[in-house]
């Protein structure tokens, strides 16, 4: 059930024929801006190696099967670290360890509902991460129904007091994934809003793009001062059939069972290994993904992924015959879904200077464009890139790098970026639901990733320019 | 999330094209046999206004959304009959009513399995029907697994004491829906035979297509003298994780949690309603499906769409003008999935002659093929079905009628049948699983159904021919 990308394949045999982008002197001397030519014999034989990689799926399908979900401060995320410790020494990484630490470990109970009336029946959900808990013979309550998250912020105060409320809010698919930023609110802050008029529980539709009966889990905060009540998300069916049973215009009554628990503070950590450089005053090129998923699925796509994605292209450069100018740190970085424990803990646990850093957190299919955040004295960096990736269907953006939560605390610091952006089109389809599993993975796309990220290390990796400061992109 | 079909689409407008079938003075006199062209005026145009039905849509909306599911012998059943009782009258119908029958009654309970070793992890499955439960506090065992059914039939009797059997044995999707035939031995008979060589439950790759974690449910059965052992289907992703699991070569150790009850006799019914016919001794034409339906999703294209189609196809005819020379007698079984014991129960109570049977229960994909059971003397009837039913892309093929588990038993008595071939491409993508909801249903595609059965009711229920007794198919 792999899923095999034909425009890809034509993609990549129409762009990226062997030797054409090794042959800089028969590239006319002054190419146009939007086709650069010009692309060092190093960099280009390691994107073009990488580009039959099999290894990043490997390491996908291991993660995914001998570890299977790994949720933050779980015995699972534990065993999760052991595996990647164990992975990264066999694949010759230098410096392999654990950086542990605590965190408020959350877990997932029991879950079910049902609609009492007027026409009684199961739905399917599923509670989103902090979520409250009813009690454990569950809680009953009328639904007051909410077409938006804005719907929800204009009720009265007090005019939710004993009710459930839920949120439509559905989101449409985009490339860059901006809909799940703009649509996520009645997820991230529609439970506290509803906690605060009163509400018993919240009920939304699935911050995701499914037209399965898999709902799409994910964090919701309640800020200080706001308990947090039960909350969970349905399926995007069962959320069409609870908007069909309200429409019918009757009372809708509902029975949640949420039995989640905070288990109090609990170790998580991040695992780090490296490809030491030559020159340590040029700055660490920090680049990763995180080991921990949600526990719905096995994290394959999130972010299975990105640790495979980013430790083989390191990988390569290791195996590259040249040692790299720059320390590449490689972080699988724990306890992202939950609330970015182990980006924070990184940044408070390394003051040292770092050159750039990228993320690889928005699933496996193919990098549609790319963007930088890079000081001025670094433009030639940014261009040689764009010349390294103009074969792979890569074109640069025009927007500035800022990806990745969990290297946003060292961004913050006035680190240079690169954003190599995955396609999102069909990403929120399997993102924190159930399917979030290996055959999802379209190893040809994979193939396409580990290629990108090579030929970015090997253009950043050995730079000899300066990678100064600069303003964070937000 | 309706799912339309650009493929219909063209194809109607290819093909039926207004006053094409109505124009028979336009037609060769003499046509192929492979293009018949003849339709009487009536049929053609009771064919033609039916592909803009929406009533059966609105049927399969209504059932799924103010019922849901229907398991046999359960309250949501007898509800549904409620509901089918007053949905039939006020479409205008005779005679309705509902006959009951006791049957036992099962249902599910909790159900989760997880690997506890080597690579400990949760995985998604579901009880069969029948299944028998573990503890309630569950049963680990390690797991034997065979590839198929047939392997598990060659395994010596007594070497699988103690174990959890895994049967792989995955189908693929066909047209005509026999891959589901093949391959289903390995849940209607797999756990009986594992039953029978030892094996304390068993677990089995779904029947079925899907390749989401949504497992695909079914009964199964276990013959006198053979003691119902908990049995349960994989999703077809959670199958492949196991068998990698299994692959890596350390035994596998599983625990199951599967608590579904018999909670001995209760009442199911079928749902009966007439278009009375000018001739009482010409045979009551019987046509239907079956209301119950599986607990996992809300019954839409199983049978939801059955229902629907055929009622309302046969509401077509009472609206026409013309009294039909034979009875219509529309009937949604009940307690079809769980063992057909509404289809036995109405051949029990109705000795009266039948002239000729059909049922819809393949979902409300387009119907892309007929085949008959017709008598000799009543060859002329196929033929003007072949061409009022051409027009919708709707070849005669080579078998003989006798699909329809409810009316299995009528056709068991020598009652001729027409079989209106529903595609089962996508079928078993969604049959069986949480995913049978209304939003997999494609409204054109189910406009095609109801004028085929609208334009096959009009040629058989007024055939001056007798229609006498046939050979069943099987």
């Amino acid at each position: 059930m792999r899923r095999r990308s034909v425009l890809l394949a034509t993609l990549l045999a129409a762009t990226a024929l062997p030797g054409l982008a090794q042959t800089p002197a028969a590239a006319p001397a002054a190419a146009p801006a939007s086709i650069p030519a010009k692309v060092d014999p190093f960099v280009a034989r390691l994107r073009d190696t990488a580009l039959k990689d099999d290894m990043a799926y490997d390491l996908v399908e291991g993660l995914t099967t001998e570890v299977g979900q790994r949720l933050a401060a779980t015995e699972a995320e534990a065993r999760a670290r052991s595996w990647a410790v164990a992975k990264l020494r066999a694949m010759g990484f230098r410096n392999v360890r654990v950086e542990t630490f605590q965190m408020p470990a959350w877990v997932r109970g029991e879950e079910t509902a049902e609609i009492v009336s007027p026409f009684a029946q199961k739905l399917v959900l599923t509670a989103l991460g902090n979520s409250g808990a009813t009690p454990p013979e569950g809680l009953t309550a009328p639904v007051v129904v909410f077409p938006t998250y804005n719907d929800l912020l204009a009720a009265p105060d007090g005019s939710l007091t004993s009710k459930i409320v839920y949120i439509g809010h559905a989101m449409a698919p985009s490339q860059d994934g901006s809909s799940y930023g703009a649509y996520g609110a009645a997820r991230r802050a529609g439970p506290a809003a509803a906690a605060r008029k009163g509400a018993v529980a919240v009920v939304i539709r699935s911050i995701g793009t499914s037209d399965n009966r898999l709902p799409h889990t994910g964090g919701t905060s309640f800020p200080a001062g706001v308990t947090p009540i039960p909350a969970a998300a349905l399926s995007n069916p069962d959320a069409d059939q609870l908007e069909r049973i309200a429409a019918r215009g009757r009372p809708v009554t509902m029975r949640l069972v949420l039995t989640p628990r905070f288990l109090g503070q609990a170790e998580s950590g991040n695992v780090i290994a490296e490809v030491p450089g030559t020159d340590p005053g040029a700055g660490v090129v920090l680049i990763g993904g995180h080991l921990d998923s949600w526990d719905l699925g096995t994290g394959a796509i999130d972010d299975a992924a990105g640790v495979a994605i980013t430790a083989v292209a390191a990988k390569r450069i290791m195996d590259s015959g040249r040692r790299p100018r720059r320390t590449i740190r490689v972080v699988w970085f724990g306890a992202e879904e939950v609330g970015v424990f182990g980006g924070r803990a990184y940044a408070e646990r390394h003051p040292e200077r770092h050159a750039l850093t990228a993320e690889s957190d928005f699933g496996a299919d193919r990098i549609w464009r790319f963007e930088t955040n890079l000081p001025a004295g670094a433009n030639a960096v940014g261009d040689r890139l764009q010349a390294a990736l103009a074969p792979l269907g890569i074109p640069r953006g025009a927007g500035v790098a800022g990806d990745g939560a969990d290297v946003g605390p060292i961004m913050a610091r006035g680190t240079a970026a690169i954003d190599l952006n995955q396609s999102g089109i069909r990403y929120f389809d399997t993102h924190h639901t159930p399917n979030d599993t290996i055959d999802r993975i379209d190893p040809e796309q994979l193939r396409q990733n580990v290629a990108a990220w090579t030929a970015m290390l090997a253009v950043v990796a050995y730079a000899p320019e300066d990678i100064g400061p600069v303003t964070p992109a937000k």
